[in-house]
């Protein structure tokens, strides 16, 4: 049940070693003590493994990668597989240019991440550089909608097959698969898109789900995007006319804040496709 | 016409690049979204270029700058020259310390510059160091006033006309200069200087407006500073009496949101100066 | 009286360097406007010397230390020293990681420190690196408590007389003593804590409030806490019931704009200990 995963993360309040962007930093912290968590950032090389062993997961977004932080992810998620954690890998911008690419790509073979949640842009580029094609063009297509839905599925649960880990792919329509059963969720606003950082934030919520729902990975992460799509769509009830993307990001962790298991529970839309 | 600009960049919604500081770093992009662009952040070296190839424009601003990332702005500011791209400069402190006034001064050498954004200090040290110091003391005080106004308007349209780019000197008063026509704007309140950044994220809005506008780029950056004092305004009219500058800051962006050309065209308030 | 060190601070608009970390970096930014100060942000140690020289205060913070950061912070505090300027140190994480750990004692033995501010393990750590464990483990348990209030004055007094600086440890029970007196203080609420960077911006405000304070630094350091408390107690009281602690955060930043010296005087609730 979705309503336990969430209740696990206010309980057990996991730590959770972010090393992620500063576009949207503040935001995650914000995020993941909204949901019940506790966030730690840490970047720096001489500072990660011992930053990475007091936490419970790991989540490592390289939306401003640079030449100092690239080796810090790849010790710190040594580290944490090491110690058992959750490892989550968010590619931003994977496709967008090659040190992306290629630092995605590289902490795929150095590192064993739980799930790596991006957009289908991102994933497919990771699917390709994995020589994993099939499907990558003539399936997935920019967008997952309901027209080429069947193919997203396909494609996803794949990957996730071929890779081990649980694959997140969000937009319009979220897919979440560890190889076997997917989950297709469809809560969330499209003026999300016009906030920076809801997949930054929902990576760090993802990592803390799975964290405090270890034995449950599959269903937190699906919660988690849940979690999300559902605050994105209670934050934009409490808009007033005049107000846009900047009160509206404030509204979305504000309804992370406040989301209890049973609104978590009713307010999830999804279907569980095998 | 104004509200054409605005509108070029909500049908276009350029890619704009930003090599920023860390400061305001999120409102840059939460103002960029806000007005219909797109905004990537990236400043390693091995990732500027790649990035700076799929935008259409580039901001680029000192606020934070360091060893590591001055030369990221320099490959990013060729490169987009070399595409043709727009490209502005905030040559955010400059006077302030050796190494951000060098900083400035060396960015203008090595980069074709469409635009240089900056409060007058720090325009006027610019001025200084390309040993443009007519007028710098003389005409140019400390703040742009209804007093010294013809003295400022010969100094900006001078430098604009000396340098080949537009300058946009923004404060209670902003002049935005081609080194033919200067536009003096009145939009906007005292009150946003109590924010963090609002230089800053207009210089990623002057960045968009230029890039959906590369053919109008005079009357493209004087729209976003019209569209920014009129969101200031805007926002002010939506404060309770208990909300500061945190609550001022994103009724601005939701402002930015919310504008269309219609009420940028009727709220914009300047004169236009040979 | 507190209500004079808030007046001054309006009064003197004090500059103040910020080196800091970027997950919290705006906020401490808008709460340093907010208070009437005005903030400046450099760490590259081309850039530091330069930035500190032009102001009054500088604010050490250690949340996200690099090896780049490090030396700016060694370079910042030992010309701040030099100039007679008013030094914080806030020793995030110090006890969480070697790196943090020994970064803020190698900067304790270099730098001239006016004021430390952290949490009661933080400032435990630090007590156990410069060898004062009497009382660390004996009295001051990890939270101060009405229980343990006693020995944990006695601890954090002991400290400042040993160190010859204020030590401020801020929790649910605030503690701020010059080795002589100590402030008790009990405002805010306990939701702060759910709020990321409370501490990061109490460490500006504190940093501002000295500056502008510069003979009556104990009674400054108080009144900076006794705000940051009393702003957390107004931001609350306007809280919607579905708003959460994204919009507390900015609710608190604007109860820092609008406070004024009679609300803290009339506001503040602390006791002296001799």
């Amino acid at each position: 049940m979705l309503k336990e995963c969430l209740e696990n993360v206010r309980m057990k309040s996991p730590l959770v070693h972010n090393i992620t962007n500063y576009v949207t930093v503040n935001d995650v912290a914000n995020i993941l003590l909204a949901c019940g968590a506790s966030p730690i950032m840490a970047d720096d090389r001489n500072d990660v493994e011992d930053i990475t062993a007091i936490c419970g997961g790991l989540n490592i977004n390289i939306g401003t990668l640079n030449q100092n932080t690239v080796p810090s992810m790849l010790l710190a998620g040594k580290k944490a597989n090491e110690l058992g954690h959750q490892v989550l890998l968010d590619p931003v911008g994977a496709g967008a240019g090659t040190f992306r690419t290629e630092t995605a790509l590289n902490l795929m073979r150095e590192v064993r991440f739980d799930v790596i949640r991006g957009n289908i842009s991102e994933i497919k580029t990771l699917a390709r550089g994995f020589g994993r094609t099939k499907g990558v063009d003539a399936d997935a297509a920019d967008a997952v909608t309901e027209d080429n839905l069947s193919g997203a599925v396909t494609f996803v649960r794949e990957m996730a097959a071929g890779l081990g880990c649980i694959i997140a792919v969000t937009g319009a329509i979220d897919l979440v698969s560890d190889g076997n059963s997917t989950y297709v969720i469809r809560n969330g606003r499209p003026e999300m898109g016009q906030i920076t950082g809801t997949g930054c934030q929902l990576s760090g919520l993802m990592t803390a789900y799975l964290t405090a729902n270890p034995d449950n990975r599959l269903e937190a992460a699906a919660a988690s995007v849940c979690a999300m799509g559902l605050a994105g769509e209670i934050g934009w009830s409490h808009l007033e006319s005049y107000e846009g993307n900047a009160t509206y990001r404030n509204r979305i962790i504000d309804a992370i804040y406040r989301l209890d298991g049973d609104t978590l529970e009713k307010g999830a839309r999804y279907e569980i496709r095998q």
